[in-house]
């Protein structure tokens, strides 16, 4: 690819992502504040349709995201079961990315990934909207810091408010798959808008899924639902109507069926647990 | 806060908000017209998902938005029952913004709150598209209209069509809640992405409402709902699955369930009636 | 109207428009992929809502839309039930707008209104991501590949890969409205978010729509449905819960219901087949 990296930000990126869903003015408002603060900014909806506080479900779909964003883009994320409680407000410097939310988890999966280079609780009132509503930190908080940051991220970071340690900030409520010798146990992470199945099994867990002899995959809720199909390709050789598994694009396996919806057609939604079994011999 | 008032705009903004859905493609049209003619120009999406043809929830979005957006933002709005009749097409301006769109009320608690600088009928065809259907005056009178006004406000309003008087324009169909004594009448404006219900009570009508020794909500059709509870924040102490009041971030009291959705376990909709009581003594 | 045409584009503009929905992040995805490569890029969603891989229905919605945006912009379009298979990659120069996505006939109906300029097979890899998934072609080229199209397009499309001749791309799977004298036979293309039936006939099939004695509207599957009012605004002289027809501002004729849902009063929906007649005498 051309060239990516090289160019020259001209204009400071903020991505969003929330459970605000798009009915109720709330991310139009915090637009029009980033837009006060920081008129050249391009604001990118990621998506503001996480499952009501479902923090770990904004966790990966941020993780997927992120990193075909610009350096220094300034993500805004508000996943907030806790608003108006005593949890903290953090911006975050990890990798190349800027990160500002609530401190519940919802950038462990990131911090997974990218080194931590700096975080701090934004303790300081100067980058806050005056009036600080206990409902809406979003508005108040979180939109004015970020398009703060964007404008100037590395002068403006420390100024937000009181550094903190790695270790002191919240981790993520999420169970990683877990393999022992040729059985995988995870979980439905999402289902996505066509009804494929997300799992939390990465497929770097699984390197011999396309070609080990047999694999089953099997639902602890539903025993009826075994899957042994494999396709490297959507539109390859599979019948409609029959599940397969695949790789997904966010590098996790997942369940799809042609031309049809998995998850309405076996009966399996977000959260389910699973097992994929791994054959060693035919 | 810093500075914000005192940014100089250097791109245009135009906010949206309108009935449309995001499924027909028409605010991407409606977008593509403000893009010819203002290039420059920063399109927000409050929202798009007001009910269809919901003039009185469209002016509630609208009155709690406009005021974090930048001065000189122009806003292009369209709930429209009457399009094709001959209600009015007019533009505002009111405090320090602008806003364009039919003349049927949906700019009414806007101009409670701001001084009506200027009110124009949008009868000049120079700023329309050239041919006008009689069904989507969104994409051929007000976007063309909202972009060349955000191109440069104050030599655009008046070429934009005849001068109105404020005393022509169109009163909202909106019931304000009203207080007799100890009771106050009023009834639910929205229900939120979360399920919150949002009554039409300002927190300016019930100062006490955190102080009173008890207050009571009832609902006139749910006659075995009554609310007692009150908390300032969402995470205070309240069990979940149980209702309480709050002040929401729009001003209004609200009524949520912690963790749960109020009107699906409530039972109770957009436009339901309802009372709060304040007691004088224990 | 005032000049559109003439004013230099300062920021290329991109649209959007895909099945992909709003829940998973992938369109926001392909948007931090767009502001990497053209960060000066004014993106603008079309809809991401095309009823999951019905590319008839993302031609139709592409078609209403493409004129109204700016000389030059650059539309990057994913209904793609192929993905994965050997179809094709294109991008399409016609009329005055480019075109990026699938070979699968979502561009036919732009392009039996527009002459085809020239046309590319997407074969060139330094147009793409450097790591191209199996199944996320919008991320990994339409998004890339458009963005790097934006910034220079007359440059740029000849280096995107192998020239195609117009007669090697797919036609589109669209059945066309028929005329034989006074019976006119088409389907329902789309259902919008009023609940309003667009037809497949244009208006310019059945020039004497509103002029003729009589006429009368008929649904194959369901019997008891017929339409035989007509009106040319919404809002003229038809009672509630009548359904009419009307043309619609995409130029096709309509069916809708004054303050109702024409599709869920009437139980019609996409692809329904029905007759138009019209009266020669009355």
């Amino acid at each position: 690819m051309i060239s990516q990296s090289n160019n020259p930000i001209t204009r400071p990126v903020i991505g969003l992502l929330t459970d605000f869903g798009s009915g109720d003015g709330t991310m139009g408002i915090m637009k029009g504040v980033i837009a006060g603060i920081a008129p050249q900014a391009h604001i990118i909806d990621i998506t503001h349709e996480i499952a009501p506080q479902a923090v770990a479900s904004g966790a990966w779909l941020l993780a997927n995201a992120y990193r075909y964003f610009p350096a220094r883009t300034v993500f805004v994320c508000v996943v907030d079961p806790g608003v108006g409680s005593s949890r903290g407000a953090i911006a975050l410097h990890a990798g190349s990315w800027f990160f500002v939310g609530p401190d519940n988890g919802l950038f462990g999966l990131v911090l997974n990934e990218q080194p931590l280079r700096g975080a701090v609780a934004l303790t300081n009132p100067a980058y806050h909207l005056s009036h600080v509503s206990s409902t809406f930190h979003g508005r108040d908080i979180f939109a004015p810091v970020g398009a703060f940051l964007a404008n100037n991220p590395s002068k403006v970071f420390p100024l937000l408010g009181t550094a903190l340690d790695a270790a002191s900030l919240q981790p993520l409520a999420f169970r990683p798959a877990s393999r022992q010798d040729h059985l995988i146990e995870g979980h439905v992470l999402h289902v996505d808008h066509f009804g494929n199945l997300i799992t939390s099994i990465p497929l770097t867990l699984v390197p011999e899924l396309f070609t080990a002899s047999h694999v089953r995959m099997t639902f602890q809720q539903q025993r009826n639902v075994t899957i042994t199909l494999r396709r490297r390709f959507f539109a390859d050789g599979v019948e409609d109507e029959q599940a397969f598994l695949y790789s997904d694009s966010s590098g996790y396996i997942g369940v799809a069926i042609r031309n049809g919806n998995a998850s309405s057609t076996l009966g399996i939604g977000y959260g389910a647990p699973l097992c994929l079994t791994i054959a060693t011999e035919p």
